[in-house]
């Protein structure tokens, strides 16, 4: 199949959406970003790679990070980790504390804020003061490129604004879910959402979801074959907040989203593949990347449904 | 593949677990059946059928009715169906008003029961008392099999018991998201769910949902490729209740199960399978059944991740 | 103290608000009152009785009536009532059935719709088919008067619009908290509900609450005198739905408000108050009659603080 | 009336109750308190006082320093406070987030604990690190004692194991509630929390509220007669978490628990009582205590109803 084309003619395609929707503005830093700018990359499993539009402008990756802490903490902790967080959808808004507090302390799911909070407090307790950086190590490892880093001045911006994560992490150490102190958690927790990456690093670093846990150009092996298989299922089924649904249906693959702009997508035994376009839906998911990638599916038929 | 192999070895690797869980007890006619019960049949897109266990027995199919219904009123409505439910994972037990309370009345999807109850009534807006009638002609359609029948027993006593599900239609009534009388509406959803079926029917009904919409043996259209496209991605993203995200994983094929013990399960493309087993897991699934299907997509690696 | 003139002070005083608030709308029967009415009535223990206004004025008391069936129910099942139905404020909207489904289908106070339903049940296993006219019959007793009768244009009305009272019945009943069928009980609230009285019978009738239980100038006997105490307790915390509290400052008496804009009051050891005028505030009482309260005992400095 | 009398029949009569109930054991200073201490003082307006048991042994008053926080929240904001915390009954559990985070970070009462946080946000905006002091000074000048303090060591205790006071306001800055740094203001929080003061003094510092606002003894005046009468009501409805419409019941006064085993409480224009002994109720409120106020307004007929 010729992607190349395909990725034009979608750029093409969602040249009228671009304007709609609405950028992050919880932050400043995300604020001020140019809502119309687009890029989508694919790698292949064989190599290959398909680019399409501003390919090497970094973004802020978010949520999409929770893909990475969730293999760190899998590959730590194996079934063990399953104790503290769960894998189902949460039906809730991302940010929920209600469920939280109904549930004792337990999050939904990795890819909710209280759920990635607590990956990365069972990281803490494993790496200490390196957390970030062993986080930061994983993303470059898996991207194959040392160049990646986090932007300092989105990070300090989140934790100045990151009130209800802190309550978040607050209740789950009130019901015995957190084990470290609740500040340089956080700390490493939104220094990892604060990673920037351009839709090339993104599609690249996420191929080992797309080959069973190894990276098939490196052949560097991160996770077992039934762990990658595990994220993809909870990034179908969950990898979208409010929308993972509807993400479901219209893209039909396993997906991540960030309030950056950027979206991840895994075509199992083929390819990942990295979106980009700043303006967000009312899910909050971007609004342009979840069109792109449901056109991508529907001319490849790549769906898995 | 040698399904037929395949289907022996799976028989005989569950056959220790038979025994373990509970059989609904709702209602007496659940309750007495045999729970070491196992069947499961499968049905090709290319007419082959494989058969191990009880696959003659019939059982109530219970919460998998809620599949037709879905099918039924996305044909006579569209996307019209979606103002009354949406197509989300509701993160909580499958009777639950509280969220159906905070959200003015609209289900969260129509697998659970607010949401098939919903799909009942806006049926029964369109085909009044004929609605269980136009059900079931359409379950021995999609089957193929004129001899599908209710279990009268299983209906009554659902209808002695379904206090819950009546508070459940009241409660959307009073949202203005119900617009027939409530008794007969639940009449036609407590038949539905107690057509009687053994897993050679079902895997066969459900063949539409592997072939885009069509019969692929009688060429019958039921529905849209992007319906069954829809109705696979609801299957997997909230066909088990508080185990969808589980099932995703285990299985890694859309579904639906029901607290009789059967469910089935759409691997796109190819085939259609039905398993049963009346002992239920803590959430409510078959726990064999469950175990069956995930042992199938190991040995075929069909599983969609 | 001359409570005439200051009856018509606070008559006076309230002219003003006439018209602001909104009359209840669910029901044609309610929505089409004149707003603009006010009746305020005393009766002392002593006998003596002061009106001003329309207060011959009959009108639907609606949730005042829970006082009576508490009243009775509590005559009739004594502490035992308190495995059904709690005595603690709810914070929740009257009506909510959140908090009954995660307290288990036990409601908090019986001023609450879904406790005075469950009280009605109580009545209902006592009294089947009778219990509407044990009901109708007490408040004759208690008001002295054999005149008093239920307007049964709004009590057909009540149960063709009281679908989230079917649900909050159906709620309790699959919680094992309701004995009977739910049409039969849910008609004999609403007959309750649509009980028409004027000021004058509805203060002559709450007098045993002022007195210990006994009608002070009858002599009848009716409760206890701690059930006495219980029931204006109970009136004092949950008496008002969400504006509880502010009832309790503003006007310091135990009280029972109703969307046919009623309310009474009770002095304990000295008399009962009625006040009527239609028009709701925000919370659902009357607006003028909390108000002409918040005078009367601003004047008289009968608060119970 | 001889009080002093009644006091010592009912330090006999609840003799066999000692040792029923549970000490609070969340944190060890409050652990390993003897459960069956008693003591029970009175204050009168005209100066008289009254005391039988331990009066002079000194506890942490723990919630009972909620009545001082609002007292001086009210007399520094009067009605503006009304905007950040509200003034009804909650009907959840004293620290519960799911109303918090439904009503938008507004607390239902100030005697819940995430209003009583908001409570001692609003004095840090204007005392700044001078809060606790304040806050303390105010009772001293209440009880005509400068000699009552803080414990430090419960203080200290308090601060590492407020986690769930942590995320409440974190939660509550997060919806624009809480204007300060969560730190400090929560110190100052668990300050008051952990003085240490013994019956005499606590029934002496709270006679203001039995008259007025005006101490009737140094005629000092804290706050207008209508705050006075604003605070009894709230501990009336909101006073003993979830036990507060049995309170009013059984006790009838205005009132306000710590788990520490105390409570105080009021009865306009006459008295203030104070009450401790250690073991709590299921409901969290000193078991001997309720029972001992119980005895006092049965014996005296000083209930409100």
């Amino acid at each position: 199949m010729n992607y190349q084309k395909i990725l034009e003619e979608i750029a093409e395609e969602v040249q009228p959406l671009l304007g709609q929707g609405k950028v992050a503005d919880y932050i400043p830093a995300l604020a001020e970003i140019d809502p119309k700018q687009f890029a989508m990359s694919i790698t292949c499993n064989d190599g290959n790679v398909y680019h399409t539009g501003l390919t090497s402008t970094k973004f802020s990756i978010q949520s999409i990070s929770k893909v990475y802490g969730f293999t760190l903490a899998l590959r730590a902790y194996k079934a063990k980790l399953y104790d503290r967080v769960w894998r189902e959808p949460s039906g809730d808004p991302f940010n929920s504390l209600v469920q939280l507090e109904y549930e004792a302390g337990i999050p939904r799911n990795p890819f909710i804020n209280a759920g990635a909070i607590v990956v990365t407090d069972a990281l803490y307790s494993r790496y200490q003061e390196q957390t970030l950086q062993e986080l930061l190590n994983f993303v470059r490892d898996s991207a194959d490129n040392s160049a990646i880093s986090i932007d300092k001045r989105v990070a300090n911006s989140e934790m100045e604004h990151g009130f209800r994560n802190m309550s978040l992490a607050n209740l789950m150490k009130s019901f015995g879910n957190f084990n470290n102190d609740v500040t340089p958690v956080l700390e490493a927790y939104f220094g990892q959402c604060s990673i920037a990456m351009n839709t090339e690093e993104l599609s690249r670093s996420m191929l080992y979801l797309a080959n069973n846990g190894t990276d098939p150009i490196t052949h560097k092996n991160f996770i077992t074959p039934a762990q990658a298989k595990r994220i993809n299922a909870v990034m179908l089924t969950c990898g979208h907040y409010d929308a993972s649904g509807d993400f479901a249906f219209r893209v039909g693959l396993p997906g991540k989203s960030g309030v950056g702009g950027g979206i991840i997508a895994v075509v199992p035994g083929k390819m990942s593949i990295a979106v980009f376009s700043p303006a967000l839906n009312e899910q909050g998911n971007s609004l342009v990347g979840t069109k792109a990638l449901e056109l991508f599916t529907t001319k490849t038929g790549l769906s898995i449904f």
